[in-house]
């Protein structure tokens, strides 16, 4: 989720998984000039458009090397999913868990129709389904943040506003799914009131104890 | 939902939109052995491997009239969602509103997860989605879905188990969207015990009134 702030952070990843250098140094910077044209292109011309060396010319980096090191086209969106995955993310934290699960349906709603960012994570995932690679790549990224909100979850739990055995990775499936169901399998525009919905709905689950293992 | 049983019933297609030979005539058959042996590659090789020469050796049509009629390998498998579309679905009326959403839960998962019967609606959608064509195709069908079962829920406001301005729609793709989720953009396996668990999440958000218009 939140996709659209770990998107345009691609210079400061921390950990490169191409190459030796260190943060910051040139294979750092070279892949974030790759996934930086890769994601433009994405949203400028499309899937179906999309070309090493459309990258490569709007990069600056030789083909060559996008070649070597990305392959193909699924190559490089499923490595522009694997560095978002790397980003890290403010999981809301807002005292209470309604208005935590507010705002969380609310962050991912804005990462996909933000007039100026939601392009970005919109045209990403879109074309990660177009491949097995990418798709692989998008489940770990979807699992990765899933799994870094489960604090948000906790501390309801701790706050005794959740039954103790709550899953709560179950409970962040339940709120996300809605709005990615719309996004991209019906393939309809979500809105605010959507996401206020799937958190109000997930709410309800939850303190009815739908979520609790055992 | 429920692609099993449609995507078995081709030969029996009541509205061919391509020509107009009457039901059952040669139209008809011959779309119905085409999305058949379509579905069938599907399958077997896959989306990455799909090509029309392989659908008219398997279908026995031949490759001048499929490039025709369907132009590419994302028309084929537009056209085998339209034509699951068009099928009759059974919706359950089991006389309550927990066992129905409980047994429409289990037959979308069961529709997907069956080993005799799950392969094709699984290979179906995930082909749906990788081009823009076929998507559209799959946003059809899915919110033709939801609007068949609609009667599920005004059936349950009816008996006076939901609040009388509950949004139907709403409601169904609470419960589906859990599970198409996992299938499609997570890519993990589903369970009879995720299915129940979406049917109870959406039994309490909807009895809670998250579903209310106005």
């Amino acid at each position: 989720m939140r996709l659209e702030s770990t998107l345009s952070a691609a210079s400061s990843d921390p950990h490169p998984p191409h190459g030796s250098v260190r943060p910051g140094g040139r294979t750092a910077r070279t892949r974030a000039a790759v996934i930086e044209a890769t994601l433009d292109e994405l949203v400028r011309r499309g899937y179906d458009d999309l070309t090493v060396e459309a990258v490569a010319a709007r990069s600056g980096v030789h083909k060559a090397t996008l070649y070597r090191r990305w392959s193909t086209v699924d190559g490089l969106v499923s490595d522009a999913l694997d560095q978002a995955a790397e980003q890290p993310w403010q999981v809301p934290d807002t005292g209470g868990l309604a208005s935590d699960l507010r705002a969380l349906a609310q962050q991912i709603a804005t990462g996909f129709t933000d007039p100026d960012h939601g392009a970005r994570p919109t045209a990403l995932i879109t074309a990660a389904l177009r491949s097995d690679q990418a798709a692989a790549a998008l489940g770990r990224f979807l699992r990765g943040r899933l799994a870094q909100a489960t604090p948000l979850v906790h501390r309801a739990i701790d706050r005794g506003e959740l039954p103790e055995h709550t899953d709560a990775d179950a409970l962040l499936r339940a709120l996300a799914a809605p709005l990615y169901y719309r996004l991209f399998l019906t393939r309809e525009p979500i809105s605010a009131d959507l996401a206020d919905q799937a958190a109000l709905a997930t709410l309800a689950a939850a303190t009815a104890g739908v979520f609790t293992t055992r």
